[in-house]
């Protein structure tokens, strides 16, 4: 089936998706998939819409135009991020997606949010690498999704292109999930690691930001907040928390971090940023993300750099680690690509 | 939709399946799957079948039959397993599904291998927790299920409950896998261990007997004979090996693992019994278990006791870990329950 899709937000991981689509025509056609990209929305680059769908080599002009700093469209002029959804509502398409990708204020979840509201509202399914609306806004969203029978998934908002959401609604029927602990959070895992081997708080922030791994403002690294979305997200999705980022108990790291990543090497163990949630016995739900020291035969105590994993609790399974090795852009990427095969998959016939 | 079911083999795991089916009625009645068991075959507590298919009771006094090592059915006279296909096939059904859980040969594969093929020939998808078919027989096997339209499902031949052949299925569409490895056999794993800790080999071997981990012949595990089966397995599913067991180069572990553990331990590393498969640069497929000394840094090194791990390096994904810390018959029977569920899913509305 054909499928009709507007990039929202045209950053390094939507420009990836569209070189990846283009890798992987054989395989999604073996999947009945034929995608056709009839808008691209960015934030300073303009914006572009077209019915008939860009051909590939326009594609890859508009992703080495925007990797340049140029822009794809009329500087003034080009449509809204929203005027560009309500053409895509217009079309007649077996399905109709928006591909979110949009840079994130973690507390508000915006502009993600309304992205997602105005995806909806005009009949199209949502894809977003966003945590946002996970986080903050999930039942409404899903419920909203719902009743309109469209298909709101976010597989890239945690862990990258690791398909943890997909492995619980896939493979995980019957199973209650009753916890999850993990390394989630990139920036502090790097940060912490470089202070064990020595580095000082800021020389390990310089770095990162050097390399591209933390943002310019890394507050909502540091301070735990990109921490505590994820884990509200999980939590939303699986243990129907219904709470926002607000609502973990949150702490980050500091320049005294790296005096403790130290002491706590000396002695066998490590210091990892945890996020975690756990329903206790009177079913309340603690949602956590804390600097904890971690025993040697912990399995989230040997994630060097990038790394990052994940614990997921249950039953009947007991618990399963999910680990990610080998981090980046491409695995984000490759995350939106797994969402639109799980659209397809739900289409049916 | 019902799904008659005919059980071939009546041991701990399809017993927990049994009583697993019951408690899960709920969120299987949500996926649209009404399980109705008609016929059981035991190896040496008779067999039984039913065309109405069994009620919960009766179930759960076969159960507790043959727990305290009595029979289900008159000891001669009964239908044989085969026999019991084929009153399976002359049903008129939705769906019928042999769910298979016999004691395996893993040299030879048999006798799973002839209940998959007698199965399929009547008109039964497949279900089995038997590494043989997969490890002997999967790419013959799997085109005679594709040719008929019937499915041939096995995630509890590896890892027990860990959803792995569902994760690469479901959740990693148009990824290419270059290569696997991991710590897939509990018997050797908890031997190492406990060798570490100072017991000697025979010390360590009887003790695994003594707690129902390990056979009274335990040959198939120390020889790697397990874990090769297991290698074989994944390679034919995800790498078109078309191998055996046979194929894998293969070492098992003897009484001087245990001086070479301790030597090991002593450097801060672990000896872990690895199986491994690899795509070389030349398109060849390396596949082998051996016992090998893994840096502190290794997710495999730090698995202790009868904890499984796989490591499986795709094309974008990276290199993923899926670690199992609970393992057990338990997890077995889940895994026959989500391919029950995999089934359903392919049947459509």
């Amino acid at each position: 089936v054909r499928i009709h899709i507007a990039l929202i937000g045209f950053g390094h991981v939507a420009r990836r998706f569209v070189q990846l689509l283009s890798e992987s025509r054989d395989a999604l056609r073996a999947l009945d998939i034929e995608p056709v990209i009839v808008g691209i929305a960015t934030r300073r680059h303009g914006s572009v819409f077209l019915d008939a769908g860009f051909e590939a080599d326009t594609l890859a002009r508009f992703v080495d135009l925007v990797a340049a700093g140029n822009a794809v469209g009329p500087a003034s002029g080009s449509p809204t991020a929203l005027e560009l959804l309500q053409r895509l509502g217009r079309m007649r398409s077996d399905a109709r997606v928006m591909i979110e990708t949009t840079v994130l204020n973690v507390q508000s979840g915006e502009p993600a949010i309304s992205h997602v509201r105005a995806a909806l509202s005009v009949g199209a399914h949502v894809i977003t690498a966003n945590k946002g609306p996970v986080a903050c806004a999930y039942r409404a969203l899903a419920d909203e999704a719902a009743e309109r029978g469209l298909s709101f998934l976010f597989e890239g908002a945690v862990m990258d292109g690791i398909p943890i959401f997909n492995l619980v609604r896939e493979t995980m029927p019957a199973a209650t999930i009753t916890g999850f602990r993990g390394v989630i959070n990139s920036t502090t895992n790097s940060m912490l690691c470089a202070m064990e081997r020595g580095e000082d708080y800021d020389e390990a922030l310089r770095r990162m930001q050097d390399a591209g791994i933390a943002e310019a403002d890394p507050t909502l690294d540091v301070d735990g907040w990109d921490a505590a979305a994820k884990v509200a997200a999980m939590a939303n999705v699986w243990m129907d928390a219904r709470v926002t980022p607000r609502d973990v108990v949150r702490s980050g790291i500091t320049w005294k971090s790296a005096i403790y990543a130290r002491a706590v090497l000396a002695l066998g163990r490590r210091a990892k940023l945890v996020g975690m949630a756990r329903r206790e016995a009177d079913g309340r739900l603690h949602l956590r993300v804390w600097l904890e020291e971690l025993e040697a035969s912990d399995p989230l105590a040997h994630l060097d750099d990038q790394a990052n994993a994940l614990e997921i609790d249950s039953t009947p399974l007991g618990r399963i680690v999910i680990t990610q090795r080998d981090g980046g852009l491409e695995k984000t990427a490759y995350a939106l690509l797994t969402d639109l095969v799980a659209l397809r998959r739900r289409l049916g016939r």
